[in-house]
């Protein structure tokens, strides 16, 4: 636990992260971390990678890949033009959970939000998700809101018959 | 109702955007619409303005401001790589409410996130609103998230004495 090191992620963790994402209740039944991983992944990560709004992170002990979280830094104009750090897809490696690794990629997470001079920081959490609301609180966070999603069909069912 | 136009919002909108997130009970206690616009504004205008995975949008009739969003488009890896399209700080201007055109809002803001591929639209609302979980039922969308902010110091306070 104490030689945990956070940097950006590069091409390299692609299949780490994507393994990460998977190996999660929720993400089993919507990722797919076979290899090669899917275009859709690599279309993503060349996306997130180019924007200096974007920071894909992990957690490494001992060169392994251990965490990943991402957070994106929104402009908006509420709060007298407040920036926000918006946390998300945060996973810690099978086996490395319940180390207190969780808190510090957080607190990781928040440090730089801070540095970058954001206001608030945001996250939203799945209902179904069981942990964590004293995890969260503990970190200062306020469930205040509510999340709502919406899924869009983005590719049409193949014509059938004529 | 009939000529209600959507368009990208223009730096001269933007005393009547900040107008509107003013007028708004959460809005009241956090904004400051006085004349000339607090530096903030125009900073973060100026960023939402040159991003483009940032879409900042009026509402017009005949010429008026009526109503304002924004939309942040977001990479991400999850769910394969798919897009979201976040919406935030939708307002409709004080006398044009329980008019249909916040409807008419989320649905031109749905538009776009497919228009530009999303796989997914989402927002947060504020528990302290009373409004609207049946009018976001209806939209399609499902109550399906916890959302958690936590405020940042982002001023240190000025040094008294020494």
């Amino acid at each position: 636990m104490t030689n945990i090191q956070f940097r950006k992620a590069v091409a390299a963790d692609l299949p780490a992260i994507v393994a990460m994402l998977a190996d999660d209740p929720l993400g089993a039944g919507r990722e797919d971390a076979s290899l090669p991983l899917a275009q859709g992944y690599v279309d993503a990560f060349a996306a997130i990678d180019a924007d200096p709004n974007q920071l894909l992170a992990v957690a490494v002990d001992g060169g392994a890949v251990i965490g990943t979280l991402q957070i994106t830094f929104l402009a908006g104009l509420s709060r007298k033009g407040a920036w926000r750090g918006q946390i998300e897809a945060v996973r810690v490696a099978d086996g490395r959970r319940s180390d207190g690794i969780g808190r510090k990629m957080f607190e990781w997470a928040i440090g730089q939000c801070k540095a970058r001079g954001c206001g608030l920081v945001q996250f939203t959490t799945d209902k179904g998700r069981a942990d964590a609301h004293r995890f969260y609180e503990g970190l200062g966070f306020t469930a205040s809101h509510i999340g709502y999603k919406k899924s869009l069909q983005t590719r049409t069912p193949a014509a059938t018959g004529v």
